[in-house]
């Protein structure tokens, strides 16, 4: 994957001057972003009310820009969406000419069907909301499944990380293709064989049972890992319990070594300590999240971060001068 | 799977009077969910004008009544989406006190997600259209991802057919247990695996690669259906071309018996042709999609319908009388 | 009727491309539109799913562009009528920056009105679908009554084909003046009064009587067409059965050559053969419905076609470079 | 036409109660709604602030009631609309369970399509207007053209007075079908032609010629009126200049008796001076529009009111009970 | 206050022409905006139909035009509304890029709450029907209170006239900053505040006790104006009743010199009488309503106009080039 | 003010039966409700995901019922809006027939204007997103201004704790009306002047300038606290910074004894401390906001809570049974 470079100047492109603002939720993504395009970081403040509400305030004109706020739905996650639609919306009443939500990690895109009753799809409620709030376009990747990006009316651009998944497995494995890529479960499944053609490499899926609304268990390993290296891919990694589940399973099953990359690595409670725990050669995830340096340091170098910046810059740079996205990574 | 009485008299159980209306694409059908419920079914009638256009006339009054209109999209599927709208719009403008867009087969929800670019995610495109011409819910069976049901804002009463399937497997093969549900590719696992947890048995899968827009190539089948009975289920037939391989490759691989069922039998093009040349025992389908005494009988005898009248007139009932859709079926 | 000249190098006029794409239902028209504007035809392509949906995949970039999409509601209406808004809710979500909706012959405008009880006035719910769908605006021809305009939200450039319709009677009959313009009926006097001014020529109606939802008889013609030419228009002939009755009337009351001429030739179901056996020196209609080679010959030399795409790439020329439409044709 | 009982103690006829409302502008006519649905008019109040602004009070509560606002689009036409905009929204807000505008005479559909460039077709932005202020249904009575019933996507119950009319003329010329029923121009000639089948009668028209956006001429009478009862329709009077010349074009081609009945008798402007003046025997109008006694007087016992209030009490009878409207007036 | 210079040339700034258009309700205004812009007023026409409903006509192309249209709304205020929204409907579906409502006085800004209940909040009603009718901006000043900004969806620029009537008060008594602005309720409190600030004078309130709908009694003036110069200042005046009131009771408490400044002088019904027999020195308001001439001359000499066309213009020049409105008048 | 008595069995007092659920954020509150209503809490369950997202799940039917959500503005301030949200959505796709958000403190709605440029109106977009997620209705609590009102499109119930505030002063202090209400700020004069009247006293207020945006001092206190009782009424209280100088200012004035109470006692940061070392008699607020047991302990015996649950029980059975809200309270 070679990005082509971004235009010089990118900024006086268009008559519509290109702005990037960030909420607090990963602004060092943001202002590698910036970087990357070649410009400033947009100036804006968020702060709290003494009653706990938010106030967000744009502290340049945003008068006809072609505005991108950056904002990534990790924890506090109500926090960022609100502070996303307080901007959005403080953009639209500012004026802006068009406004687009850049949310590297749209995290309520598993709540996506109605696997129980009386339950909201919430995927479909925060696009509605953020569509309310005045967004014009959304740019996101690896949505939990692709329909979500059906859940907006407005145009999505959805970037996918598995370009970098399976550069990053290759460069550290060289002979990948006798491995096996291996599907945490049915609903991952097709991101695994995706990662599997591009590794030219085996496929194997863990099949589970759901025995209550909390409770899963694993009924069986469909495929083959013994003897081999083993590729775990998903899309996220939050406690890391089921990563703990799958592992075992493979290393039960003969697997010789074992990779694991996902694109949002959230790192949620135990995580971090089940990580370092774990008999694995390294857990890899996309800077969509924030990793803060000392949970790099509490999973005893076994965490790398994947650069996803340049992706998300080139994908601005073209939907700001009309340039097809859809022809950028293959 | 045992359904509760349709309770007496279910036409004056409210204020609102329920009334069942159908369009042409599969009156049978709506016919049996107005003899299960206990009710005539209401009397309209579209025709074409010479210029090709349709009209639809509703002969009774509608007036605040609790209207059901029963339409599969099945081919013609243009026609059919057109006249459904038309019916819904007629029956609003007409002052129905609430219309449910009965749609048995969504078949456009096979369009639920961008995977080629300048395309239209049309399930969605129709989800808008139907709530447009003023649908206030809809009831429909097997959504081709259940990621659809949030394509629509109203609410929505998605059946599922897995009990009507996997009860039909147990009455077909009594030791069900000890075969393999197999799917046909990675979209289809989910529902496998779910028919496998019922049957109790194992579960394989096919693993496809893309080559280009419009060719597939299996790469391997991950499992093991050696000497099995195979279950083959997926949400449709159409061509058949995809199950005729799914049965080569299974046969190839060793499999004893084959079943195959699905909930939407579409059969068209050469489908009929093929089922009767295939080397399966049996091609069940639900009647959400009318399949006429012509192609039943080219079939050899191999086709089987299975009925779903029962399930929809109970959801009808519910929806009608306020009760929880949601407990009917379990 | 002298049109003005397109502007020389028109798709690069604005900041935003031209661009002009066709569904099928009249692709020659949408060619000799684009001839006229002196740019290719856009790349798309359409085509039908196995289980009968529909695909239309656009094989370029939209993005930002200024698009138009030719489509005519002829035969099949339906699918003419999803095909177009599946164009133009990809458009939209490809990024087009306008979409156009190019419909010579917006055929559901016959239903207008609600002439009897629980039907839909389809003229509306179609416009209505249109705009959901994401058409921002919208061109046509020669509607069944003006207030369908009023139908759409979006604004509308409604051409007329009266000076085509005028100038082609007039090179027929260089003594038009001595003629009369006859109305089939009540619904068309209005248009005929209009070619009559233009004709400098008299004018006669016909008075019919609706004895129930599908039969209608003549009462009288008002107005006195004995020993004259007779010069009958219409927005459209589709069976050709009242042009029959008319003609005949008109004949039976002494008219000398009869000449027809309407917008939109549909020529449905007997059409042809009637025409061809009817007393009529010749039978004319534009090129907003398509009439194929067959039909011409069927029909003994008695057809003919009038070509309205200078007048539609006008307009189009000049919606997309802001000049005005309205001052284009009088 | 004999119009059906109303159900006794129609207020409780169903469990959310009938209420009925006036504005200022024809508040006899709503009275005599109310005296035939046995119920008394609802307290309201619209006063003037002194800055000119209007402001609406309802005196009694609205809480789930099925309420009908009855206001006519008469002179004050401005205040008449923003009146039942602000009567609309001020019952929705005060918790109406529906909302019925009664508009007896909707003077702006007579701006229902774009007969000269850069004006707005009013009537249906103020059918928008009325639906965004909270309508959920309308009544109504002879609209100018049919086609504005498609202007609003709110159900709307349109009344015509066809029969009013026809049983008038019968009652005053009681060989009515040996007469000949004018229409003044083409736009009212279907209109014309239904009251000609009423009463048997002949059927002739003016054909007209705008010479300007303000000029317009006769050309030609067409039919024939010598000798004959000339019974002449219309939507409406304003000015009753367009009366005078179809009166003179008549009397100079040799009709006998002139009768005249109109929907809406507006009468503005000279009107009454110059019907006190014409060759007519009388000219009758309904009482959707307010006629003050000044004007009976003045107009020198030409004029006659036609009552319509049985015709839209029955209508919201009808209405609230959930029985078809269509049904009642044939 | 000193206005940035208008850019020379301004029609021509953007690609998008800029076009301003003016309502009846105060024409001399949209002149004098025009004036400070250096570009004629656009050519329009509105009319009254003889039925009393209004028509607007505008007399040069629109298309793609930045299009602002100036209507206060004073008496008659329904007409101005309509007229308003008519013009913006027109505007819309005459293809203009962009239309921006300038209603220098936004009279229904006063039903800003409901102070009694089922009436409407119809400021916010009006709010929306001018965006349904197609408003995208709104440019308007002093608004009753400054929450009514929230009322409109989209953006609003809402200036302030404060510098405007402080710089007044300045001019006509040097030494201001010894005398007491005065708050008539405790409504016009946070304005008077302000004013004072802008001053460096005291502050002073009347405290008012509401006896019912329509009667409000003084209970006290809460602060000292004993010996002082007085300042009253208000959002607008229509009867002068309050005035009256206000300058009593603090001539009764000991009050020297009395001015009055208000943005919007409607001077209504008694109000010219009442402020010429008022024992004030001046009453000042801005040039928002047109005040004639014959009002001006029975003031004896005691009105005063502040011209406000240079803040319009500047906000209009601004809004058109995409440069910040915010930071203009500080 | 004494509540009229709850009608027994109000559950089944409609056909659709009365639901009130309660989100997390003041339960004890919603608890006091259904007491009151005598119903029992609904039963319904909020989680968070591992990644942080909410979800929430009813564990009991909805259909069709009129359910109330319980949901008060208090830290955390997003997720309380956020899972108000998602159980609207949940309850409207779960068949609910009407869904009131009842929110005894709606925070946002102190951003109800633009007092600096680029900032969002958030009382206005929080309500937009409410009505977008589904809310049918809004019950709610002393808004910060009666504007935000109209920032809704919903009815709203906007209950006053007015009456309970002065029935409590009147209470402590049997000869309040020697007492002085004093408004710690422009802002809060109308509430403190409509207190002042229900305890006939007097009135004040101070008189407070913006430095900067963050800085605020005050500049006069407007009328006369020496020797006097002072009553301080506010909407809220957070930090208590506010408070701290206004009862200073009053202090150093000479009022005699303080008494404080807002409708929302927030109590923020270092508000307990603060309030504990104020030389105020007591400080009260209504439970709109749950106080927990462990400031009401800090903050020294000075902290009163007024219970409100009867009045928001009240208002839901008048708006469950369809009787006047606005009529309960006076």
């Amino acid at each position: 994957m070679s990005l082509p470079a971004i235009p010089e100047n990118i900024v006086n492109a268009r008559r519509s001057p290109l702005l990037v603002f960030a909420g607090q939720s990963n602004r060092p993504l943001a202002q590698a972003i910036c970087d990357n395009l070649g410009i400033p970081l947009g100036r804006s403040k968020t702060e709290k009310f003494t009653n706990d509400n938010l106030i967000t305030h744009y502290e340049e004109s945003l008068r006809e820009g072609d505005v991108f706020i950056v904002q990534t739905f990790s924890a506090p996650v109500s926090d960022s969406i609100l502070e996303l639609m307080l901007m959005i919306d403080a953009a639209k009443s500012a004026s802006a000419g068009r406004v687009t939500a850049v949310i590297p990690y749209y995290s309520y895109a598993r709540s996506d069907k109605k696997d129980s009753p009386r339950i909201s799809i919430a995927g479909r409620l925060v696009a509605d909301l953020l569509q309310e709030a005045g967004a014009d376009r959304v740019l996101t990747m690896t949505l939990h499944s692709p329909q979500v990006h059906g859940f907006f009316k407005v145009p999505v651009d959805h970037l996918s990380a598995d370009v970098v998944l399976s550069q990053h497995f290759k460069k550290c494995v060289p002979d990948a293709h006798n491995g096996v890529v291996l599907a945490p479960d049915a609903g991952s499944i097709k991101r695994a064989s995706q990662i599997a053609r591009r590794l030219d490499s085996g496929l194997a899926m863990i099949d589970k049972e759901r025995l209550s609304d909390t409770e899963v268990r694993p009924r069986a390993l469909i495929g083959d890992v013994d003897g081999k290296t083993v590729f775990i891919v998903d899309d996220e990694i939050s406690t890391a319990g089921s990563l703990v589940e799958t592992v075992n399973i493979a290393r039960g099953l003969g697997a010789k070594d074992v990779y694991v990359a996902v694109t949002h690595g959230v790192y949620s409670g135990p995580a971090i300590q089940r990580i370092a725990a774990l008999d694995v050669t390294q857990v890899a995830s996309c800077n969509t999240v924030l990793v803060p340096p000392s949970k790099m340091e509490a999973a005893g170098g076994k965490l790398a971060v994947l650069d996803v910046a340049p992706l998300f810059a080139n994908a601005i740079a073209n939907i700001h001068t009309g340039a097809s996205v859809s022809t950028l990574f293959t």
